[in-house]
């Protein structure tokens, strides 16, 4: 079978070197690059001659970013071929579009790499759902952030201190905000909510980081026996769903509370099967890769997932009921004290609880607050 | 698709409720059971008439046992039946057989619900070999005994006493010996070192159980910051592999000491993938039911795993070396004390720490022991 890489970065050239060292039957015959790149009889810089090439049957992009890689999955789907991503902001950015045109042009749309890197989770949703409706999923989705809370816990460093570090060391971007203001683990809530409910998500969820996450948080937190994770979760019940990215305050002995480094841990609840949960590599260009790789030997196996987001559910963010600790000058209306400036509140839904965190950063630009589950 | 089935217990009527309800297209068509229970129409006494029915495709075998179930699968492979089985004694005991039955005959062998119930844990193991060497698996795989050190931790209370709860509750059996000196572990250990490996496994692998863990000795490895918990692993090098099933002090703030109540945690180290963790409920009608169907739904839509154990792998203890920590009276030959009456010898073999816990065991019939492993 002959595939195209959109893309010859870290993880490009590791699914190349995996594919010809691993996956027997299956070749890279084209690769898009930019011009001034073209180290490799196989490289073009043009796009039109690998979806003009009828011998190529699969298109794995890993660019990155939004367009062209929008534009570029489109038209490979529309010529009928199949596309394995690891692009997860195009995909939560357009998953129902390239469900549709993967589904019109008989065409596959393979997406594991998207979400918690090496861990088999989206293929694991799938079969899950074959005989399991999943009322829950939850999860560490974002090595970085992990990374960073870990280091924290373990150190009793500052978030500043710690981030530049894991810049130093490559684990945090130059431009940190995609890790630390969430907005990546809400790329892979959009996208893992899509599959297991059979949805297309909304895009308007409440997502909150870590920026503001200090020292003294932890602290705060450790003394009532809890640390405190990034985590994306999605609910649904009676026709209805819910979704949110935020900080939460987790029980020390819990299996999330001590999933260290950049690792990732997601969990998901099924009608016959109960909870699951998943830990691995996150992120990196080899279990990226191997993601990747999984998917194209799926595909060359006849493994063909077909996404349908026609069950009619409502976004209804009642679902999502916890309480919410506040850390900052002022308390918030209706809160009671919780442990020296942080304040509780009670019973309110994640949206209500950002809405609240989004005003309590006019006055106090340094606020944090992590929902504090019930055990 | 025409399956039978054989057994018609807790699981086998769990797997029998969701083919009807979830699994389209698969028909229970004809049930094995004893004379006297013959209450439905499906069922017959005679297995002949199953293995003789050639609009049967697919056997699955929920009776356990070791006999007739041995002969009943072989006869279905020999038959060109495929068989889906969650009989983990007769797995562990005829796995080669079995697997080489199924390549001569053109059938196919599905075992996902012998090991951790409903984890997708051998399909995970196959699914990471396609591309990643497994160079090491481990993990917590019998739900009884982690329930019983779970409580013990939690409650302070002693082995015995937890012991009689669960049986009364039904979480552990009247004769409790298979989970408690570790054989439901060693027939797992077994099964998942043959397919992770592609060996047929040693039959003769060091196996110790929790039946001596004592109040004492739980709050002695506290005082360590460790908790005790029943592994089965296995590792492979340099054509060379191990396995053993023993108690381990684990770190606490690791994934496996914080696993709670029955629940299963069952980890792999690829080349490339890196380190995998899988965590559900191990036993149990439902999960275990939920893992038939799976390998029922994969069998019907094309999955045909194909177990080749020919890798020449020498069985080498040298593979397993560790530290351990003997509660006994007399201190051991070349220990020194640990804590209290309890002793470590570092760096010997799996084998060699059991072999010095049975010779313990004849002067002090209440030891304990429990590897510690390097942090």
């Amino acid at each position: 079978m002959k595939v195209a890489l959109l893309g010859h970065g870290v993880v490009g050239r590791g699914v190349d070197e995996i594919i010809s060292s691993r996956a027997e039957g299956v070749e890279v015959a084209r690769i898009l690059e930019l011009p001034d790149r073209l180290s490799d009889p196989r490289m073009t810089a043009s796009f039109d001659e690998i979806v003009g090439d009828p011998a190529i049957e699969l298109v794995i992009e890993c660019m990155g970013g939004i367009e062209p890689a929008h534009t570029f999955i489109a038209s490979s789907l529309k010529a009928g071929k199949s596309v394995v991503t690891s692009n997860k902001a195009v995909v939560a950015a357009h998953f129902g579009e390239f469900a549709r045109l993967a589904a019109e042009h008989d065409a596959s749309f393979l997406i594991e790499a998207t979400c918690a890197g090496g861990i088999p989770w989206i293929a694991s949703i799938e079969k899950v759902r074959r005989i399991d409706a999943i009322s829950e999923f939850y999860g560490i989705m974002n090595g970085t952030t992990n990374y960073l809370v870990d280091t924290m816990a373990k150190t009793g460093r500052e978030f500043d201190d710690v981030l530049r570090e894991a810049q130093a060391l490559g684990y945090a971007e130059r431009n940190p905000t995609e890790d630390i203001d969430g907005i990546d683990v809400r790329n892979k809530t959009i996208i893992a909510a899509s599959v297991a409910f059979g949805i297309t998500c909304t895009q308007n969820l409440p997502v909150s980081g870590i920026r503001h996450l200090s020292k003294a948080d932890m602290e705060l937190f450790a003394r009532h026996g809890r640390v405190v994770k990034l985590l994306g979760r999605g609910v649904q019940s009676n026709g209805r769903y819910a979704v949110a990215v935020e900080p939460v305050a987790l029980p020390v002995r819990s299996l999330e509370a001590n999933v260290p480094a950049n690792f990732n841990l997601v969990s998901l609840e099924g009608s016959t099967v109960g909870p699951l949960k998943f830990y691995g590599q996150g992120a990196g260009s080899l279990p990226t890769g191997n993601a990747i790789v999984q998917d194209v030997l799926d595909f060359a196996n006849g493994r063909r997932p077909h996404y349908d987001f026609t069950s009619a559910l409502t976004y209804d963010p009642m679902l999502l009921v916890s309480n919410y600790v506040f850390r900052t000058t002022t308390a918030p209306e209706g809160s009671e004290r919780y442990d020296g400036n942080s304040w509780l509140v009670r019973s309110v839904t994640a949206e209500h609880a950002r809405a609240i965190y989004s005003y309590t950063l006019e006055s106090d630009p340094d606020a944090f607050y992590a929902q504090l589950p019930w055990e």
